[in-house]
């Protein structure tokens, strides 16, 4: 079986990381969000990216969730004695992503294939996919006025209340060949428990995306980031909140509407089956919080299980 | 006093931290080779001009004479595990000189301003000055065919014959208005013990040098890089000798021929004081051998005190 993941970061690289466990080794492609792609001292930091291929490498920090397990930050320090920022995080050996990355880019390299002969060179028998080679940035809008997405998310930790949300770039943006191919020849189709707004939003929002989503005979189905009316992470609770969105499994259904066939929704939120229901989605109501990796691996299957079975 | 050297790496350096601690704060101007530069995954290295800028802010690595001390290599590591070449030893904090530096340049800085806000926030009272602006490379014929400077250097460890030297880009390099009041406004000019071929030799090169240097009021003194027909580091001997020069006091006197007004060689070198005189220089023969931080400090005195007499 042939899965197409759709992902940001933690939520949909632990998910994806029970995918690559589930399925045979190369079956999994992952989409990715790139919108919060930013070029601190400029290097291309692609944080969605890199979190799922280093979650899907095995070398992510458990503890974060982002980054690289056993990091140091002798760059950042130095950086700081020359009196330059130092609020993004970048430690020593994810530099090594970023500097290569930049080198290649620089060189005419897509984003597309950069991604591909790194995440080969970690041993990743999948295929991570940018949504798109064009270069597209969130930019959010709150009281404090627009804000880039990584100033917003880890300059000030989330603390201003998103008004509105702006993907500068995004109507020169398509998807990739390589986009396309993983949604036309997935058997299943899966939206990961990623922010709504701004991870999955982005990567619907790519001129032709739903196009391609919908011509793709796989079923599709989503993992609700929101349990219980909060976001297992980060701040989506939030910001469905503030932009006018119900916070519930059933308020993120309804802004996949018309995309679905289906949705992962945790035992906590049962009682919104009829209303996904109403929405034209089948529902399966399940332990959907990852707590540990076999978490994702048994996740993951049900996913596919449940997806699978509404192709039938 | 105000002084100006011209210095390349590591000889360079170490009498430019010399002739730092022999004035008075802020006037020093060490005029560096910048033909040695090079591009490393995409990132702005500059050898000479990191030299000398660690060991005038007192963070060289005492045991190397280039890099950083205390440094780790974390980056270098990441890189190998991407498959990418790791022959130049790119350290952590180092990596955050180049970093910066690339970021700059490509928004348009020049390399003099970028390093001035370096070197000033290394504390380093006095300025820093490459020898131009503009993009010049050091290409080496050898037998093996036509090498970059470091990829000689470094990679090859220097074992390659250099039949000649091609400085790539020289004819369209100037050098910069704070090198030509450094010059003119200087009380002694000092050509530091570095390599005269690849070292001093791409400075003098770049046009309208020589000219400058000659209408500079100060005297011009020299110490020789040669002791004893022996380079004191690096491979200045056998360029001498691969080129057709005498690998002497004597013969770096004669490249210098018509631009200096005085020679600094070591005492063991005494004989070669006639042949130096009769190239029109005078000479001062002294413990021309900087084993320790204090002998640089009494060197560096000697050779101030040996020009200014020069001027008088």
């Amino acid at each position: 079986m042939k899965a197409c993941a759709l992902a940001g970061g933690v939520g949909g690289a632990k998910l994806s990381a029970g995918l690559q466990d589930a399925l045979s080794p190369g079956d999994l492609s992952v989409v990715v969000n790139t919108a919060d792609d930013f070029d601190p001292w400029g290097l291309r930091v692609c944080p969605d990216l890199d979190t799922v291929m280093y979650t899907l490498a095995g070398v992510a920090n458990p503890e974060t969730g982002w980054g690289l397990a056993g990091e140091s930050f002798a760059f950042l320090e130095a950086v700081s004695g020359y009196g330059g920022d130092t609020w993004f995080k970048l430690g020593d050996r994810d530099l090594a992503t970023h500097v290569l990355r930049t080198q290649k880019l620089r060189a005419g390299h897509t984003l597309t294939g950069v991604t591909a002969e790194l995440s080969q060179a970690l041993g990743i028998p999948g295929r991570i996919l940018p949504m798109c080679n064009e270069k597209v940035s969130t930019l959010l809008k709150t009281p404090a006025g627009l804000l880039e997405f990584q100033e917003y998310f880890v300059r000030r930790r989330q603390r201003d209340e998103v008004i509105g949300v702006d993907l500068r770039g995004i109507e020169d943006a398509r998807p990739t060949g390589a986009v396309l191919e993983a949604l036309s020849g997935a058997d299943v189709i899966v939206f990961c428990p990623s922010n709504p707004v701004v991870s999955l939003g982005p990567v619907l929002s790519v001129p032709g995306m739903r196009e391609a989503l919908a011509a793709a005979p796989a079923p599709k189905v989503a993992v609700s980031p929101i349990v219980g009316g909060r976001a297992l992470k980060g701040p989506a609770d939030r910001m469905l909140s503030s932009l006018g969105h119900e916070v519930s499994s059933a308020g993120v259904a309804a802004l996949y509407e018309g995309i679905l066939d289906g949705m992962v929704i945790d035992r906590t939120d049962e009682g919104q089956r009829g209303d996904i229901e109403a929405l034209g989605m089948a529902v399966l109501a399940t332990d959907a919080v990852m707590h540990d990796p076999p978490d994702r691996g048994r996740l993951a299957r049900e996913v596919l299980e449940f997806g699978a079975g509404l192709g039938a």
